[in-house]
């Protein structure tokens, strides 16, 4: 709950699809994208875009863009004009900063000397300052803040510029990979082709569905031979309400082709010797939804875990377990199943109430984030209550929580939090509040329980977290045969915690 | 979820305030009817109107109405041309028919010989047709075919009709209550008074509040003196979010007037001898948030119950026990609790997805409901499932389920549902699909699970139900001393449970 | 242009068509209410309304109502919902106070015992408060301020009410018509039958069209046996763009009943012994459209007389006769012919400037109404201009005209209004400002020249404008055989100028 | 008429203003370019933007675009975040293809190594495709279609490329006006600068305007003393709505910078040898406001001559001359005032039927565009008359016209134009249709006047355009001495008529 209360998010999420066999396809390219992004929403609700290319040569782009969640941005006369496409791709955007305006929504297309072409972008580059600085130096004006427009302008003048014939994209994104690190996991689509790119990092997820005939869904038996298109994601919760099947991921550095032929790996471009791999830890804790996959593990299970850890490292006294509703039920279950305490629900939340104009001015402002909630009284009067929440970022949502609950009766509410303490920034695509605004580095940090109006309060350790991530992954190493080789390299395991810990995978250079 | 797929619905909330004390309030009279109108919007989506009352001789009433939730029907510029008021009464809408329109949106206001009278109604009439009559006999056109606005028109040309003189409308209330037994819990505003009244079989319900300094919101020591305001609502779970304590209930037949001095009874009208109340008992199954209170006891509570009497009904030689988010969720911990199976999620609902403007049309319909859920796999997979839904209205919603969960590795997966099946038509407020739509109607119900694909289906007894519904009053019949004197009257136990065995509470007469 | 700027306006604008020959009729009715309806935006632009039926026993009807503009009122997906229908009725209104909700919008719709009635209303009751009174002590409640349900309501309980069988609608608007003088123009549609009435007084206009084939339109020969349909509607100037010949007007206190069969009346309710007919003069005027036809004349025609008369009232000493565009034009024209002056433009209006959201606040509200305008200077400066208002009402917008022209090099400016000074409030369907409001009022007036900056200011006298207004009727009135036995009556010279005299049709009892 | 009916339309209107004197001023300068722009809405109706600089350094930009009118395009939200600004640009655009999209919408910003720059323009460069070539072999990416951004991206990429200083945007400015000749008037705004740049042949117009306090708006004698800002505009007819006097013409090839110190001539750009100006002729045949002034005439004069050259070249034996309004008037009036016959109206139009979404199926679009007009018989009746129009250019206008004149009794009617036939199609900002759907191209062109179903058909000829265009001007050369050095070149006589003889300023090269 403090999580969606404390504005931390994700910056985006990016879609595509290419129909495979015979053009022009049967398949519905604008519904598949649009339901696939509908399936990102939670991952941004800012604003919305699509281009479909027929791919034909040469090309015919049809693209639309809109604010808002995906079903107000693409209202049915949009859709309408979407019906042709025989490939195409998507993004969803996350507000970052105030500036929420339709120019900076993606994916961004420009038209070059060879024909348009589109990207979508999900991440944030490190380096972008002296990347606009360098763009702009060449002499191009750059018309709106989004990594998205800079990314595609450094692919439109990477040299070599090649004279009228067939760009050499691959030579370019390579390139590109070359000018900045992490963090991203791209689409660029050309023509017929979508290139889905990672980072070196593999900061940002992003995997691979096959489309295949509804019947044949869930059969192990079906074959390339029943493709009926590539779909590709950050993440792979999009599949199941498409009737996709998960495919794969791809790998940190790699560079995939997707057309109606199939998908196949062009380059995979390798991290500077040593580092690590460093994925976004924060995609299993918080903004991932629970049944997506991420490194042959799905999400929910690692919460879950967490919630186990949490228990092992911070047991507690108490009658009942629970959960603040929705997002942390997955570690609260996990706690109970470890500590053997039962399982209650004690909020009731009020799924409308977020959506009102109403500027509370007095009373109604003194009731703070608990009208939200209703207490389910019965459930937890005359007990002791472990209420477990995925975190404590501003640390100002909780109290009223517990006040709630205390009035309602419950004679002790201890905290406990299924991640550690946030204190520093994130430069690679995390909307994080200010270091100041942190409660944990906050002088009440010393005495959180007091503070919020708890018995008790802890968080889960980083030692704790990393090893509820990375016990799944290990115990996955030997049996995942999925991408011969090249896994050899990616299965080598390390997550970005640079906002617990500080340690950011790459030199910050500004 | 099969309710909420079914089409199955409330048809209204209705909500008032009347500002305690000297007037002008400081009290934002409007706020809290709006937030307290949000707490309901799960009873209507349809539509949202209220009115305010300066309270003034003669008084300024101002409205307003809109379509769709409170917060698209009450935008900004509406909430600025509502800020004064000293008591108002609003409504949320359910579109029972294919006519949504602005008109039919309630509270209905009319001029009458005596100035403004604004009503707001939850129920349906039963008598409705033959009452249209009367009053079009009489010379009255009616605009809209809302029970609301014949309501209003009764109450208007009920004689005697004085002439001049303040007229005495709790004659008036009488006179309608004779003429039409159930179903109604209406508020009626004139002037600076809310009539509260509920017919006298207690079909609907309707709770009265009161607000107190938001200090003193849980201090058992509020008095009298400490009021703020008064308010009257369909359901007590919208005093949370402003901070109003529960304060009774409106007892079946009775009127109440809420003013600025307080809550007094005029007057109490008798069911004809023998009658039992007729609560309608999926209020308790279905409609009201779980953390209302009717009866005394918590809705959530009498959920539990359901599950855990479904459990000793209808026990399962399986592994795990798990729920269709989210309505059914306290049902599956009751079974669970029961049964001793651990409880568990199987599913992770997209809550956006209901949303999209997209006309699916060839494979993505085929993927039917299960496109709003992913499979949690790793929490079930190679398991035996019981899975507790709320009820099977139509039948075709939870077979995609199955098939995803069995696909996703469930190796078998019975269904218990915690309602029994419904089989009639309701008259009286819900909206309930025809007769011939109704699963349990159908001769595919003799073998519903092969039906649905399922290991086996059970559903809860009409009898366990009212058990578990009159379980909890019971236990409070002794203590419950709130209203003593009529409530011995109240207190008689009887349900409506009409849409399961056919037996309505009153002869019905077309 | 003083009239646009005053605020001074009529209250609505009403039309209607029954296709004639067999149903369904291949006549697009709704497009034909809805074109007909545009063509008397001029009259209304707060809201439109059309309500069709189908005439089947029992008739289905489709409303639609909505805010602003017959274009904004009417998007797209609703008149799509409007495409069947064999008759109609429909309403455009003008905002006379600050109330301006979809609820007041017309035509208004009641069931009665008999079934739907639909009612479109133009003009306002004389005795409306009393009517009130009278409905609601009868017990009806109100649920607006509008004439129009006040009428509908009338109609609906007018004795005696008929048991069961059909109505007889004729007497109860023959009682209806007792029971309040004027003014108004009705459409009452009822089944498949539309009731066209004026009042005994004609304060307001009604004619009817006849439709026929386009090919035909223009041709004499054109008989009964071409009718597609036949139209009736406030001004004749909607016919043109529907493609229907002019037909007649409905006479004053005339009950016609338009059928498929054709146009019959069915009673005409005679005036009081010695009262004249009261047709207001200020549809000649200002509000109609100058190719309207009233009473057997052109209203240009008239507006050119008025220009004529006053140049023999008023003669001037001037180079130049020039508008205020555009509604003086007619009259700017007249005088030039009549004073043998030349006639020039010398003001270009920017017709855009109306519609900005800007609230000047301190330089450019300097500037007022003369924002609005170019000076075309070349065609006047150096000289003397005469400009024809066709009436100053407030006089403060006329004066930033006049200083304009000055400074722009006209060395004199005359101001010719082709009307009398307003002075008195109008109750028959027109909004006037106060009676504090209006210049003639004004201490100020004895030196309106001075005042406004103007070397001389001269109206048209009351004689000189009813002159001009009957000198064509005379004209007319031998060769009109039209209607030829009713007619005798209606062609009873009579106009009301009550706004400029103060003398009023009838008694005004409040 | 026949212009506003054939879809012929300028591409834009541009606008700016700078604050005099200190900053922060005190003008409302989003005020004055919201006001400034609704006086050029003629120029362009699909869409506006306006970008607002504080001229700080680094500056501030506030900006802001929308769809359709100014009135819609900037709602008052909009309006108020525009509220600080000491300078500022604007632009309303016409939608010359189907492509009508927010991001063509100017003005166009862009992020340059040494800031923001923001540019709106007019016009449209005769080798856009070849400097488009030239830009993205730079490896720039074009993200739409605009000559803006095109021109944005020059101006960013020009060399040389100055390091981190200060960049010389004149240099640029005068190295993109040797790579393109023609046609633009551009508004380039940096920081705390306007600089206003007409091409080399002056083919579109561009004006500078002084704000002085209201009060000495007129006043002969306000000096630069007295200066509250200078406007820059299209066309002068925005003034008078702001209250600015006219100041005089940028000149063809001319770079002006405006600031909050004055008007500065920075260069003057000369045309090739030889070369004479090529203002677009047709601003002053239709495309202008009446009131607006070019080349130090007025345009409504410069069309009065073109009607009264048309009476010379083509008299007519008629009984009246009139108008199709509203845009032929001028050179109706003129036509009647050589001629000597009388002016008169014989057509009222309805100024709200364009608006309808009605799409008429059968009988309503046989009557074509005489649906949006009245007759007003009774002043031609019987007459021959000569109708006055500005152009035939598809030539499927006027034919129902004339045939609703003849129908409602005209008994000739002869159809003078007061322009040549168009031709040619236009490469310099102008939307002309298909040289196919010209009817001057047509066979049937032969016999026009039988094809229309008019008595005679007579066009202005091109001399007899050039003449009554050049007339005016030659009689200024010698008193006007506003600009006098560069004046002696500027004021060489030249007119561009491509669109009528084929003759282009400059080479076409594709």
């Amino acid at each position: 709950m403090e999580f969606e209360e404390s504005g931390i998010g994700e910056e985006c999420g990016v879609f595509g699809c290419v129909a495979a066999g015979e053009w022009p396809t049967q398949l519905e390219v604008a519904q598949v994208l649009t339901l696939g992004l509908v399936a990102l929403q939670h991952r941004g609700q800012e604003s919305a875009g699509i281009v479909l290319s027929n791919g034909a040569s040469p090309p015919t782009y049809t693209a639309h863009k809109g604010m808002g969640l995906v079903s107000t941005a693409f209202p049915p006369e949009a859709l309408m004009k979407l019906r042709y496409g025989n490939l195409g791709i998507c993004h969803t955007r996350y507000s970052t900063t105030g500036i929420s305006e339709l120019q900076n929504c993606q994916p961004f297309v420009v038209d070059t000397l060879h024909g348009q072409i589109a990207v979508a972008h999900n991440g944030e580059l490190v380096n972008a300052h002296a990347l606009r600085k360098k763009v702009m130096r060449h002499g191009v004006g750059l018309s709106t803040s989004s990594d998205s427009e800079l990314i595609t302008q450094l692919l439109a003048f990477t040299p070599p510029m090649e004279e009228l014939d067939a760009p050499d994209w691959v030579a370019r994104i390579k390139n590109l990979m070359t000018e900045t690190p992490t963090s991203y996991s791209l689409l660029v689509m050309y023509k017929d082709v979508i290139y889905a790119v990672r980072d070196p990092y593999g900061n940002r997820p992003l995997c691979i569905g096959q489309l295949v005939p509804i019947s044949k869904l869930h059969s192990s038996g079906s074959g390339e031979e029943d493709t009926e298109g590539w779909v590709v994601s950050s993440e792979s919760c999009s599949f199941q309400s498409i009737g996709a099947k998960y495919y794969r991921e791809v790998l940190p550095g790699e560079i995939v082709q997707i057309s109606k032929h199939g998908v196949k790996t062009l380059s995979v471009v390798p991290r500077p010797e040593g580092d690590l791999p460093a994925f976004c830890i924060f995609e299993y804790v918080y903004f991932a939804r629970p049944d997506s996959i991420f490194e042959g593990q799905m999400v929910y299970t690692v919460r879950q875990r967490c919630g186990r850890q949490l228990a092992i490292e911070a047991p507690t006294d108490a009658d009942v377990v629970s959960t603040v509703p929705e997002s942390a039920t997955p570690a609260a279950l996990g706690y109970a199943q470890q500590s053997g305490l039962p399982y209650i629900e004690v909020l009731c939340k009020n799924r409308y109430v977020g959506r009102t104009f109403i500027q509370p001015n007095t009373r109604l402002r003194q009731l703070g984030v608990a009208k939200k909630f209703g207490a389910l009284t019965d459930n937890f009067a005359g007990k002791r209550v472990v209420l477990i929440d995925d975190s404590i970022v501003r640390g100002n949502t909780i109290a009223p929580i517990i006040k709630l609950l205390k009035e309602a009766g419950a004679t002790e509410v201890h905290i406990r939090v299924a991640s550690p303490p946030i204190r520093f920034p994130c430069y690679m695509g995390i909307n994080i509040p200010t270091k100041e605004e942190l409660i944990a580095n906050k002088p009440e940090f010393q005495d959180i329980a007091g503070h919020i109006g708890a018995a008790s309060v802890q968080y889960l350790t980083v030692e704790g977290l990393v090893t509820a991530v990375q016990q799944g992954i290990s115990s996955l190493q030997e049996k995942d045969k999925m991408i011969s080789s090249s896994n050899k390299t990616s299965r080598r395991v390390g997550h970005c915690t640079a906002c617990l810990t500080g340690k950011y995978p790459v030199e910050l250079e500004w």
